[in-house]
C-alpha cells in the first residue's frame, strides 16, 4: 500500500513521543493462541444495581485512562513495556434478562480461563454483582478460592427483596458453596453503611472483617500481608475484589455509593501493591465506578492506577 | 381500604431491604405531645450571606442524605434504630425582611425548646447568621451557654457595614450579652482568612482560638476533650456550631467559602463524636453548605454523617 | 395542638402568595373512595431501556415541575383550581426482574381503573416500554382502544434481540392482540431514526404514519383532529402515548435519544390541547425523559405543561 | 514611560484585529462632564427575588458578552463605532436591607439622569424588582411615563405576602401613582403562569395585555408599532422593561423562571428594534438573567444582542 | 479460532438489533484499492483558532454520533445501507508548528483525492482554518472551484494580526488565487458579527452574500438552488463549507462563537439536502464544533445529520 | 466631580468591610518608576501544550482568587497589607506562532527585571512550557540559577517529536546551557508518569530527584531545606517552578494531567513556605492549571494560597 504522509486510516492521530510507552500500547486484543502476562475482561453489567448505575460504562473509561500512564516505574527502576496484556473485550450482556447476563459472565470468564492464555486476570465491572459469577468461574477453574474484598459494605443482602443485585454477591457465593466464609476477608467496612443483620451474618459465616478504625490503628499494608499469609494456607488461589467505594468520596467521587470517611487513594494503591506481589493472587476485579457521575474520570484513573499495581509487580 | 398490590399512593416507591433501617426512617414529623431523643429543625436562611448563597437549600439536602446511611455501627456493635428523631420542619423565613427572619428563627427555636420534646437538638442552616438567633434562644431557655465553633473564620465582623450577616453571629452574641467570650472556643481558624482587627477583637473578648497548626500539633480530639472539660465548669449547656468551611475544599467542596488547608472529613467526624458524648452538649448546628455549588452532595453527605455522630453517642 | 408561629413540622416552608394556586396544590394522594377529574400514576421503569436510562426518575421530576405552573388560563379566562387531581403514587418495580415489573404495571393500572375514581388518567413513565402494559390494561378495562403516538420512532422492534424493551411496546401490543394496527396513529416519525423492516411492518399492520414533513405541510393540529374523528368511529377510548423525543433536541434536551429536526414545544402543546378536548380521549402517557441528562429540567417542565393541556380542557 | 514590547500592565492581553471594533471598546466609564449617546447602569439586586437568584451577576455577564459583538450592521451598512456609550458602573446594594437597596437604586438612577449626559439609557438588572425604583426615577425626571413590558408574568403580586419582591414592581408603580395602568402594555403573557386575581387586577387598572396567542396571530412587530403610536399620545417618554423569561426556555435557558411556549430570540430582537427606533423611547431595562444557571451565557448573549438593537437604531 | 459464546475480543459489546443498520456500520477504514461512494477525512486542527478551541475533537465526536442514526429514509422509502463510506482517518497535525499543520492538511487531502477512491468527500474539522488547505487541495485536483459557505462570519480577516487563523481561510484562498470571489457564496452572514472593512473586502472581491434577513425573506432552499445553478456555469466542482455557527445558539450550542439570531437546524438540513443533490457538488466540510463546550453532543449530532443529507441524496 | 451616593463608575460594586484587606487590594498595575516587594506577571501561553489546554486562562483565574484571601496571618500575628505587589499584566502571545510567543515571554520577563522594581517575582502560567523562556530570562539577568521544580514529570522530552511543548522546558534549558542539571531539583516525581529514557537523561545530567516515596519517608519540608542549603552554595539565585500536577487530583482537580497519588495541598503550601523564606529564592512560577476543567476554581485557589506563602514570608 502506498502510504499517506501524515495519516493512517485505521488508527487515531494522537501525538506520539518516540521514547514513551503508554500502558494502553501494551494491550492487544486476544486472538487464538495468544499468550500474555495479564488478561483483561470487561463485565459491563449494572442493571443489577439497586440504584440506577452506569457502571457498565467503566470498562471503557478505565481502559481509556491507561493512556494516561507510562510503563516505567522510577521506584523500581523498571520499564514494564514488555509485560504483554491481552484484552478479551467485553461480555455482551442481555438488555432485560439479568439472570441470563449473570450466567453469560460466568461462562465467559470460564471460557477465558480455559484458554490458559495468561497468568493473571483483571475483571472490569460493572457493579459488584459481577463478582458472583466471576469468582464462581475462577473457583470452578482453579479450585479452592480465597477472596480479599476492599469494600465499605458487606454485600451479603438477602436475595428475596430484589434478586441478585450488586448488594448480594458474597451471599450468593457463600450460599452457593462457591466460597467459604473463612476464606473471605473484608477490608474497609464502614459504620452506618451496613445493617446489623448482615454484620452478624458475615460473622457467623466466619468472614474476617477490618473496619476503617482497624486500618487507622494497624495500617492497611500490614493487614493485607498478614491475611495473605494466613489465607494462602487454605486456598489454591486468591482473588482481589475491589469495590471502589472503599475509598473516601474526595478521592473516588465517581462511585454510585460515595461517602465520607473511607481510605485514601494512596492507601488503596499501596495495599493492592502489597497484595499483588503474592504468588497465589491470580485475579482482581474493579467494580462500582459510574463514569457518568465522576469528575474528570478521577475514579477511573484511580482504577487504572490500581491495575498497574496489579500488573507490574516484580 | 382495599390495598393496591404494588403501590402506596402516599409514599415513594423506593427499594426496601427488609433487614435494613435507613436513618431517614427514624425521623418523624413532630406532632403535639411527641417525644424523641433528638429534635431536628431547619433554618433555611441565607439571604443574609454577604455573597449570594443557596445554603437555604441545605436543610433539605442534608435530610435527603440521611437515606444513604443505616442506623448500625459496627464499631460499637449497636443498632440505633430505636433512637427516635423528631423533625420540626423548617422555619418560614421572610423573602425581603432579614431582621424579621432572624427573629422568626429565635422565636421558633424557643417554641421548639419549650415543648421539652427532646433531650438534644440539631439545627440545620442556612448560613452562619442563623447561629445568632439559635444560640440566643438556647441561652434564653437553658441558661448560661458555652459554644464550640468549628470554623475557618472568627465571624465577628462589624455590624455597620452590612447589618447582621453570616459574618457577624458571634459579635452579635457577645455584644448582646448572650454569650461570654470566655465561653467561646474557635477550632480550625485559618491564616489569610480573617482580618487583624477581628482577630484582636476575639482575643480581647477572651475567646479561645485553635488554628490549623494547633490541630496538627495536638490533634483535634484532645483539644475538644480538654476544652469540654474546662468549659463545663462555667456553663449550663454547650452548643456546637459547625461551619463546614472548617473542612478542606477537597472534602467539603460545597461550602460558599471553600479553600485549601482545612481539616479532613475524618478529623471533623472524630471531633464531633468526641464532643457529642459530653453530657452538657445539648445542641449542634451545621451551616454554610450550598447544595447548588456542591459536587454530588458530598458536603451534605458529610453533614449527615456528622449528624449521626451527634445523635448516636452511647 | 399549640401551633408554632412560623413553621409547620409536616410541610415544606415554601413562600406562599395567598392569591396564587399552583398546580401541585391540586394534587392529593388517592385514598379509598376519593373522586377526582384526573388520576396520575407514576411508572418508574427504565431498566428495560436498551441504552441505560434514568427515565425512572421522571415521575418525580415532572410532578416537581407542576409547582412552576398556576391553574389559571388567561386565554380561556378560567381558573382550573377546582379540577381535582388524584395522585396514585408510583408502581414499585422489581430491581432485577423485568417481566415481573411489566406485569406489576399492568396490574397496577388495572387496579387504579377499577376504582372508577377519575374520568381521565395520566401515566408518567419511565421509558416507552411502559406503554405496553399500560395500554393493555386500559384495553382490558374499557374495551376497544385507539392510540395516537407522538414519536420519532415506530417502536416495533423484534422481541428476540433483547426481550421487551423501550423499542418494542407497539409490537407487543399488536402481536398480543391488544391493539389493532388500524387503530394506531404515529405522529412525528423521523428519517434515519428507524429501520426499513420496521417501517414496512407498521405499514403492513395498517398503522397510519405522519412524518415531520407531513406535519410541516399540513400542520399538526389538523392532522390530530382528522385522525381523532376517524379513529373515534372504531374504538371505545383513545389513549395518547407521548414519547418526548418527538420534540427537537433544542426544546427537549433531556430525552435519552435526542436528535435534530423534531417538532417544537409549541407544536407539542397545541397538538395535545387539540387531542385532549376529544370526548373519547381517556388517557395520556408521557415517556422517555431522563432527568439526569436534562438541562434545568426543561424536558420535565415541557411534560408538566403537556399535563396541563390534557387536564384543563374545557 | 519606557514601553514594554509585548504587554501593557493595565490592560488584558486579548487578541486584537486592527480592523475590528468590538462593542465593549465603545464603553467608557462615566466621568464628570462626559457625554455619550447611551448610558448604561448596573442594578445588581436580586435578594428581592422570591426564589433565590443570582441575577445580581447579570450586569457583569451581559457587559462581558458585548465583546462577542462588533459595531457593524451589514443590513444597514453602518458601522456604529462612533456611538459612544457611557458606563455608570453598578449601584452598591445593601447586603441585608432590601428597602434601602431599592431606595439606593432610585436615587442612583436619578443622579445619573440629572447629569444629562446621555440621550437614552440601559439598565441592567438584577431581578424585575429593580423596575420599580428605576421607572419611578425616570418618571420623576422626565414626567409622564409609558411602559412596554416584555414578560410572561403580570408582576403585580400583593405586597403583604413578602414585601417588594421581583413579583411586585408594577403593582408598586401603579399603587404609588408612578405609572397609570392605561400607560402599561404587557407583551407575551403566558397561560398557567399567572393568577386569576392578578389578571383581573391588571385589567381593572386598564393595562393592555398581549398573550403569546396574540403574538402568533398578529406578529410582535405590528403590535409594538401600534402600541407605541397609541402610547406616545399620552406620555412624555416610553420605557421598555424586558423580563427575559418572555423568551422560550430553549432560547433563554438562564432565566430563573424558565418555561416552554415563549417567544423566540428572533421575535425578541426584532420587537426591540421596532420599539427602539421610536423617538419617545428613552430607556430599557433587561432583567431576570441568572448567569449561574445559564448555559454558555446564552441568555446574557441574547441580552447583549438586545442592547445593540436598542443602541444602534439609525 | 474457537469462538467465545458472548464476546468478541476485538469489538465493542453493543446491543444489536438484527434488522437495524446504523450509519457507523457503513464506514470502513480505507485500505489500498478500496472504493466507496463517499470518503470521510478528519482534520483535527484547532490551535489555529483565535480563541482557544477544542474543535480538534469534533472528527471523533461527529463519527460517534453516526451510531445514533439508521440508514433508512421513510420520506424517500429508501435504505441506504449499501452506500459505502470510506474513512481515511485523521490527519496528524503538528503540536506547535501551525503552518506545517496547514500544509499537512493540504497534502493529505490531495493524497486522498489522488486515490480516486470515492465520488464525493466529507471533511471534518477542526476550526474553519482547515478550509484553506482543504479547498486549495480540491482546486489543485479538480480544477476551477466554487464554494458555498454557511457562516455567520465572512472569515476574511487580515493575516498580519495573527497569521493564518480560523478567521482567515477565505482571504487566504482569494489572495492565493485558489478561489475567485465571484465563485464564493456566503449564506447566513449576521449583523454585529463582522467588521465593516471585511464586509467591503468581500464585496470588492465579488463575493455573493446572503444575510439572515435574506433567508427569512426568500427561504434558504430557493437561495441555494439559484446559486448552484448560476455557479455551476463557471466552475468545475462545488465545495460546501459549513461553519456550524451559522446555526442559532439554541440549536447548535457547541460552537466556539455561539450567538442568537441564526438559522434553525431544520433550515440547515434542508439547505444541505438541496445542495448535495447537485451533480457538481463534490465535497463538504463541517467546522467549528467544540465538543467540550457542547450539551449532550447536540451540535455533533446535527453535524452527523448533515452528513447523512450529503451522503444519501438519490 | 460631584460624587454619586451609591456607585463609582470605574469600579465594581463589591461589598466592603472596612476592617478587612483582601490580597487583591494590594496589587497595583505597574507604572513607570513604581516599586514593590513582589512583581506578578502573567504568561498566558498554552497552545504549546501537547494536549489541548486552557491553562492560558489561569493568570486571570488565579488573580481573581486573591480576593478570597485576607492579608492577615494569625500564626505569625502579622498583617501583610503593606507588602506592595506590582502587577505587570500579561504577555500578549501570538495566536499561531509558538516560537514567537516563547521569545515574547523571554523578552517580557527580561524587560520586567531590568526595571528593578521588585525584590521577587511570581510568574503565572500558562503551561509548563513558559518556564523555559522565564528561567532563561532570570538567568540572563541574575547570573547562575538553581531551580526547585515541584512536578510529577521530568519535563525533558525530546524536541524532535513536536517542538518546544509543555513537556520540554528543562531539556531546553539544559541543552541551551541556561541551567546545569546539577542545579535542578525535582520534587514529587511519580511512578508510571515518565519514560525510562527521560528518567535516565535527568540522572545523567546530574538532576536531583525526589519521588513521592521519598517525600513520604523524609517529609517534604526537610527535603526542601536541605536542598536549598546545598544549592545556595552554587548559584546566584533560586527559582521555584511549581507544576500543580505534583498535587493529588483530589486537591488539584483542575490540572490538565491529573492523577492519583500526589502530594496534598498542605504539603504543597508548607514546602513553598519553607522555600520562600530563603534569601536566594527570587522567583516562583505556577503552571498547568486549566480553569475550564477545574471544579469551583479549587486549583486556582490553591495557587493563590501558594502565592501568599511566597509573598508573605517574614
Amino acid at each position: 500500500m502506498v502510504e499517506f504522509s501524515f495519516l493512517q486510516p485505521d488508527r487515531p492521530a494522537a501525538f506520539k513521543d518516540k521514547f514513551v510507552t503508554k500502558v494502553n500500547e501494551c494491550l492487544t486484543s486476544y486472538s487464538d493462541g495468544a499468550r500474555g502476562e495479564v488478561g483483561v475482561l470487561g463485565l459491563p453489567l449494572s442493571k443489577t444495581s439497586i440504584s440506577l448505575s452506569q457502571s457498565s460504562e467503566a470498562p471503557n473509561s478505565i481502559r481509556a485512562c491507561l493512556s494516561a500512564f507510562t510503563t516505567f516505574s522510577g521506584k523500581k527502576d523498571t520499564d514494564y513495556k514488555n509485560i504483554k496484556v491481552l484484552d478479551f473485550g467485553d461480555v455482551q450482556v442481555h438488555p432485560t434478562d439479568m439472570e441470563e447476563s449473570i450466567e453469560r459472565i460466568r461462562i465467559s470468564v470460564r471460557e477465558m480461563l480455559t484458554r490458559n492464555a495468561c497468568n493473571r486476570y483483571i475483571l472490569l465491572g460493572g457493579d459488584h454483582g459481577i463478582s458472583y459469577p466471576s469468582i464462581r468461574a475462577f473457583g470452578e477453574h482453579y479450585g479452592k478460592i480465597g477472596v480479599i474484598q476492599w469494600d465499605a459494605h458487606h454485600d451479603v443482602r438477602n436475595l428475596e427483596d430484589g434478586g441478585r443485585t450488586n448488594g448480594t454477591p458474597f451471599r450468593s457465593l457463600m450460599e452457593g458453596g462457591h466460597l467459604k466464609g473463612d476464606n473471605l476477608i473484608q477490608i474497609g467496612i464502614r459504620d452506618f453503611a451496613n445493617a446489623k443483620v448482615y454484620h452478624e451474618y458475615t460473622k457467623e459465616k466466619g468472614v474476617t472483617i477490618y473496619t476503617i478504625d482497624d486500618i487507622e490503628c494497624t495500617g492497611i499494608e500490614p493487614i493485607i500481608k498478614k491475611e495473605l499469609d494466613r489465607l494462602s494456607n487454605f486456598v489454591d488461589i486468591i482473588y482481589l475484589s475491589v469495590d471502589m467505594d472503599v475509598v473516601d468520596q474526595a478521592f473516588a467521587p465517581g462511585c454510585p455509593a460515595i461517602g465520607p470517611g473511607g481510605i485514601t487513594s494512596r492507601e488503596l494503591l499501596s495495599s493492592i501493591s502489597a497484595a499483588a506481589s503474592h504468588q497465589k493472587v491470580k485475579a482482581m476485579d474493579l467494580v462500582e465506578i459510574d463514569p457518568s457521575k465522576d469528575f474528570r474520570d478521577m475514579t477511573s484513573r484511580l482504577a487504572a492506577a490500581a491495575m498497574l499495581r496489579f500488573m507490574y509487580t516484580v
